[in-house]
C-alpha cells in the first residue's frame, strides 16, 4: 500500500493510533489545528528544531527508515540535553515522495517512537506533505527546565576544565564504514550504530544542570573543534586541548589504524557524536569526573580554557585542512 | 553573494541581527542549543507546525521569496487563530539549494518579519540546511491561550449555525490567475494577493474564544467542504449549506464568469483561504454577526448543523468530482 492510496488524513489517523497521548498535560493532541499543552508550573520552556534532508544528512542506501526516525528525534533531544532540560513534546514535519510505501513511514514513526518512549516524550502534532524531490524531516521539540539552571554556551571562564562525555569520532568513522559497505571489520557494527542511533545524553545533562556543575555546554553535532569554537566565541575565551586525553574507542582506534589515519582526525573534526561538551570550574571538575552516572557513560577532561583566543594543543598533530572547520553544509571545501 | 560563500553560521548571524529578541520572556534566543522561554503565568501553550514544499505548495514562478516567507508564517498563525490563541514564538526549518543568492534568503526572512512584527511574534531559533532538491520551509509556532477557552473541532451541536469570516474561493482563483500569468483582468491583483499573502484571522479568533461565542472552529486550508467535514467528523454531526449565502467577492464572481465556471467551484473546494470556519449556538450567532470587528472582516452564516451525517444543500449545484475532497496532497484524482 502506498501513500497515494491511504492519503494524508489516513496517514494522520495511523500516526494518531500509534501515539496515543500519554500525558495529562497534553490537553489536545494530534488532529486539531494546534496542540494544547499545560506547561509545568514554575518551569521554563525549551524549544529547538532540527532538520534532516535526504542526500545531505542521510542516504537511504545506508540507513533504514527506523534508524532515520530515531535519529531525527535524537538530534533534537540532544539539543535539549545540552541545555540541561527534560524533553517533553515533539511535532514532526515530514515531506515524502507520494509513491513511498506506507510500511516505510510506519518504520520511520517506529524509530521516533523508540526514543519518545525511552524519554517519555509525547507526539503533539505535525504536518505531512508529498514531496517531488526527496525526503525532508524536521522535528521541533519542546522541553522544560527549572528557571535559572539552563547551561548556555557563553559561561566558560579562563581556567575551567573542558570535559566531554563518551567517546569522540565514532560517528564519522561509522559513516565511512557505511559508505564503504564494509561489514567484516571488528567493531564496525559499534561504529555504525554510533552513527545511526546515537544516544542523547539527557540524564547526564540533567545531572550537570541540577547540580550546577557546568559553566557552559553544547552537544557535539558539527565536530569537537567546531562546537568548542562556538563555546569559545560566545564566552570570549580560548582553549588548550590535551590530545592524549581525547576519548577514543577501541573500534575507532582499530579502524583508524586500518585506513592509515590518526583517530584524532575523526575525534577532532568528525561530527554527529551527540556527546556533551562542557566546561567546569576546578572545584566542580572533580565532582563531574567522579559522578557514577558520568563515569558509566564515560567522562574525560580534554583541555582547559585559556585567555588567548583560538584552540591550541601541545604535540605535533597537524589537522588536515578539510577537517578544520567541522561541518558547514553550505561552505565549499 | 551566494550561501556557499557566507556559510551556515554566517547565515545564522545575519538572521540573528534581523530578529533581535523583543520579548523579556525570551530568555535565550537564536544561537544556543535551544531557545529558553518563560511561559505566561496561568496560560496554556498552543503548538503547531506547517510545511511548505517547493513544487507542491509553491512554485517560484508565481511567488517571490518575500511572499513565500510571509505565507509560511501565515499558515501557522492561522492554526493558532483557529484555536482562539495568541501567536508568540516561531522557529524556522529551512532547506535551500546551496547556490541560492543570499538576497533571496533575506527576502524570505523579510516576509516572515512582516507578520512577526504585525502580530508581535519572536523568532526563537531554527535550523538551516543545504538541499540538493528544492526548497522546504517548516515553521513551528508556539502560542498561548487562557485555560478552558480553546475552540476545538469537536464541539459542533445539532442546530448550531455554520459561519465563515471573509470571502471564500479567492485564493484558489488567485492561484489559477497566477498560473495563467494573466495580469489584465479587473480584480486579479486582489485574487493573487489573497493567494500569496493571506491575513490570518487572529483578532477574530481571539474575540470568538474570549467571549466563548463558537462551539467549534477550524481554519480553511484544504477548502470549505474538506475542512467542514473535519468539524463534522470530530463532532459526530452533519451539515446543511445555504449555497446562496456563501460569501463570494466581486473579483471572484467576475473571474468565474470569465472562465465559464460557477464561483462555488472555488468557494466550496478551493483551499488556502485561511478564513475561520466556525459553528455557534443560536444565541451566540446574533452576537457573532453583529460584532463590529467581524462585520468589518466579513462574516456570513452559511448553513446549519444537522443530525444526518454528511454535507447537503438545497438547489441543483453539482460539484465536480475532482473538487469534492478538497486538497489531499497524496491522493491521486
Amino acid at each position: 500500500m502506498d501513500l497515494c492510496q491511504i492519503g494524508e488524513f489516513g496517514l494522520i489517523d495511523r500516526i494518531r493510533k500509534r501515539f496515543p497521548p500519554s500525558k495529562r498535560s497534553l490537553l489536545v493532541g494530534i488532529g486539531d489545528d494546534s496542540a494544547v499543552l499545560r506547561p509545568k508550573k514554575d518551569m521554563d520552556i525549551l524549544l529547538t528544531t532540527d532538520l534532516l534532508v535526504e542526500d545531505i544528512h542521510f542516504d537511504l542506501k545506508y540507513t533504514t527508515f527506523r534508524e532515520l526516525g530515531y535519529k531525527a528525534l535524537a538530534v533534537n533531544i540532544s539539543d535539549i540535553a545540552a541545555m540541561g532540560g527534560i524533553p517533553r513534546y515533539l511535532v514532526v514535519s515530514l515531506a515524502i515522495p507520494g509513491g513511498l510505501d506506507i510500511k516505510d513511514i510506519d518504520e520511520l514513526y517506529k524509530g521516533i517512537g523508540i526514543l519518545a518512549k525511552r524519554f517519555g516524550i509525547n507526539l503533539a502534532g505535525g504536518d505531512t506533505s508529498a514531496s517531488k524531490k526527496g525526503i525532508f524531516i524536521s522535528i521541533t521539540l519542546l522541553g522544560d527546565v527549572e528557571p535559572g539552571i539552563v547551561i548556555a554556551r557563553s559561561g566558560a571562564s579562563v581556567g575551567d576544565s573542558i570535559i566531554v562525555t563518551g567517546n569522540l569520532g565514532d560517528s564519522s568513522a561509522g559513516l565511512e564504514v557505511l559508505k564503504k559497505r564494509e561489514n567484516a571489520g571488528r567493531g564496525y557494527k559499534y561504529l555504525k550504530k554510533r552513527h545511526l542511533m546515537p544516544i542523547p545524553r539527557v540524564d547526564e545533562g540533567r545531572l550537570l544542570a541540577t547540580n550546577k556543575l557546568a559553566t557552559s555546554m553544547i552537544d557535539i553535532s558539527d565536530g569537537l573543534l567546531s562546537d568548542l569554537s562556538h563555546i569559545l566565541d560566545e564566552s570570549g575565551v580560548g582553549a588548550e586541548l590535551f590530545l592524549d586525553k581525547i576519548p577514543i574507542s577501541a573500534p575507532l582506534r582499530r579502524y583508524a589504524a586500518r585506513v592509515g589515519a590518526s583517530p584524532l582526525r575523526f575525534a577532532l573534526s568528525g561530527g554527529e557524536d551527540y556527546e556533551l561538551l562542557l566546561t567546569a570550574s576546578k572545584a566542580s571538575t572533580q565532582k563531574v569526573v567522579c559522578s557514577p552516572l558520568l563515569t558509566k557513560t564515560g567522562v574525560s577532561v580534554i583541555g582547559r580554557i585559556t585567555k588567548h583566543k583560538g584552540i591550541k594543543w601541545a604535540g605535533d598533530y597537524k589537522i588536515e585542512e578539510d577537517f578544520l572547520k567541522g561541518y558547514d553544509h553550505f561552505k565549499k571545501g
